[in-house]
């Protein structure tokens, strides 16, 4: 028996299994489930001991302790793969909607509807499930490094530190970030791009306190309307961003990488057409939807604030004005950088009738895989020899913080592997896995292990 | 002994009646006072009973009552006043900064500190001390319908309603509203212009719902940065108003108004420098800051909202993005009409990669009185017999719905009569009068009457 029929004979044990998993609400945002994240965490553990890890611990950490395990079987001559995963979840309620209680698993039309069944328990157990298949059946061709967040619905607050201080033992050939999904059930996609994030606050100071608009109206820039002429000159009229040196450091596209971006045109349109629906497409005309959300760089406004907008009128001329800004970053683009741009172009084009002060929030950098690695190659294999197709290659517009500082920690070739299907639900109500792709992602992982191994 | 000597041998007892009237805390927009209210509205009507008004009543409305009293022993003859104020007072507690109790008038440096003591009640107890001391020494040379409000302070939400039901009641051949301030102790103002107001809500929806901006950025026209761009097109670079016909029903300003108004502008300026103290002036460059607040009309965002603006960040996409904004008028602009010009000029510059609404919220008509009205001329000469100066003709920038809805109701030639000076801090804490003021102010209004009789 090799490690794809330990999988069909193990199908409805692994699924039981799986629905324990599910049964514990390690809910990482809320300090009332501080103990359901530890159990989960010792869960994962006991299962890694049981499978033949020699190595299987729960580590605390200052916030949920990071799982970790070894399997180093495979010896010295063979390749070492760092897989990341998180078994921590969002909150669930009855109330925002679900069918069934979130935190009791129920098996309906071939899906497993619970709290974290697709985001990302069933990629955590997918992960376990094939690294048993293949010790169970004469062991891996790789030694398997199995790293388990308990933090990432809550920002990976110790995690950063945990890699940067630990980089020998955690040390591989091959990174495997396993998250996220794919835009059809049938057609894999291949992950090799996340935007960074840079996000920043904008604020007007006008009047030295709020105004009669009665008393002072005409006689002083309403900061609101500084702010707005400030927004509006962020961009030029055909959507691109008008900070000078904006895309100075942005990689173009190559007409090669252009080609492998429209295979997943389709679904990344169909899922604007369902989800985004707004009245009309916007953005940089040269470039179409996959590529302005994967590969192009974008200024957003999050959030604005000024005067009084509750319910009512007050005719306030007001003191100041807020917005809040981020910048997506694709290569070569650094947070920084770019906020000091920003920063720089707003301090040029405010107006001297007001104030204005900028302050940088956060930082994230963008990632990019190379398609042509060898690692990535053998995951599209792997992926073929499973699904039957060839992976649609994909650039995500969000950002996975962890993946870059894995990135920059370990040095190691990166690989995003996604197994379960956009619709599911994640972080929404009645969140499910659908079976067969949780057992196929199994299977991908073992093939991939093959193909690493060579 | 004339009208102006029982001032002064009646000084101190007048003093202790503003107390007793400052001591019941008539707050109109808090339910907990509606007792309070009506105590005051005694109060008054007792006082017109004691001095000789054959009529007086506190009339219910569907909130608080108005006090109404009339004294026509001047004669078919005579010429007849309706003198309009207000008796409610806004809220007040020790904690907004008060040194002394609000409602427990306090004499202090020749003023008298309470909550009313310049908003309004001073002047409504002007007006019923000069009456007073004129019936008191021989009678009044005008028959006298005084109109005192419980409800200013809450949108005179019945008055209107009132007035044009008893149309005839109030027939008079000059009306007078005795509110407001002047800006300078010495100096008194004659105000004959108040802007009008209409208040509207725009709003851009753009996505059907909030997205992540990694998912959807860069694809969908942001409804806040939309709105900022139209919000921008409502003005010119020069901070006039961009929408078409905005301007077209605007009465121009004769070099010989222009001239009164440069007379107060010293005033105006110091109080910009004061209050405002914006970085830089700002508005339409072919006016002064007095023209530009009272003589010519605006567009100001009153509030902005839209995505996350409180404290922390979120990476939102939002779906709707909303904007309070008002209108201020001058003759002979109307609320309706210039409504439909922004309304319309709103819709035209939208673009089409959202959706836009635009909601009226409210209107109000601008006011100007004639300057050289018989009335006016007899005001002015009123405050200079008194005040030894004439007043500076003034044009106010904020609004008085109930000088429109009597103008309209009446049609009888309407005075504004201020007695107290901006700085007594109306709505604010320490909010006071000053005593000499107060007696010139009778002393005016005494002056007015016989102005009036000729």
């Amino acid at each position: 028996m090799d490690a794809s029929d330990y999988i069909t004979t193990h199908a409805e044990q692994f699924k039981e299994q799986l629905k324990d998993l599910l049964r514990i609400p390690s809910v990482s945002t809320l300090p009332a489930h501080k103990a359901d994240v530890q159990r989960a965490a010792d869960w994962l553990v006991e299962d890694m001991r049981r499978i033949g890890f020699r190595t299987a611990e729960a580590i605390p950490t200052a916030g949920h302790p990071i799982v970790y395990g070894e399997w180093m079987g495979a010896g010295a001559g063979a390749p070492t793969l760092l897989v990341y995963g998180h078994y921590d979840v969002q909150p669930a309620e009855m109330a925002d909607g679900w069918l069934t209680e979130p935190f009791q698993p129920v098996e309906r039309d071939g899906r497993i509807y619970a709290r974290g069944a697709i985001d990302s328990k069933s990629n955590v157990m997918a992960q376990l499930k094939a690294a048993e298949a293949m010790l169970a059946t004469g062991g891996a061709p790789v030694n398997l490094k199995l790293l388990f967040e308990g933090e990432e619905e809550s920002n990976s607050e110790n995690l950063s530190a945990f890699v940067a201080a630990n980089r020998e033992r955690l040390k591989a050939d091959v990174v495997v970030i396993c998250d996220g999904s794919m835009a059809d059930r049938e057609q894999p996609d291949m992950y090799y791009g996340l935007r960074g994030v840079v996000s920043m606050e904008l604020e007007v100071f006008g009047p030295k306190q709020d105004l009669h608009s009665g008393h002072f109206g005409g006689t002083v820039h309403n900061p609101i309307q500084a702010l707005a002429e400030i927004i509006t000159r962020l961009h030029h009229p055909d959507g691109s961003v008008s900070v000078p040196g904006f895309y100075d450091d942005v990689e173009p596209l190559s007409d090669e990488e252009r080609a492998e971006l429209a295979k997943a045109l389709p679904w990344i349109e169909s899922e604007w057409r369902d989800v985004a629906a707004a009245p009309a497409q916007w953005g940089e005309p040269a470039y179409n939807l996959h590529e302005r959300i994967g590969a192009r760089p974008t200024l957003e406004i999050n959030g604005i604030a000024g005067g009084f907008a509750a319910e009512g009128f007050k005719t306030v001329l007001p003191g100041r004005a807020l917005a809040k800004i981020s910048c997506r970053l694709v290569p070569h683009q650094t947070s920084h950088k770019i906020y000091e741009r920003v920063r720089a172009y707003v301090m040029q084009i405010a107006p001297p009738t007001v104030r204005v002060e900028m302050r940088l929030v956060s930082i994230g950098e963008p990632l990019l895989i190379d398609r042509h690695s060898a690692s990535v190659q053998a995951a599209l294999r792997a992926y073929e020899t499973v699904w039957g197709k060839r992976p649609n290659f994909t650039r995500a517009g969000g950002s996975i913080p962890v993946a870059v500082d894995l990135q920059r920690e370990l040095g190691a070739p990166l690989v995003l592997l996604a197994f379960g299907y956009k619709g599911c639900g994640a972080h929404g109500p009645n969140e499910h896995v659908y079976l067969d792709m949780w057992y196929r992602g199994m299977a991908t992982m073992i093939a991939f292990c093959r193909e690493i191994a060579g």
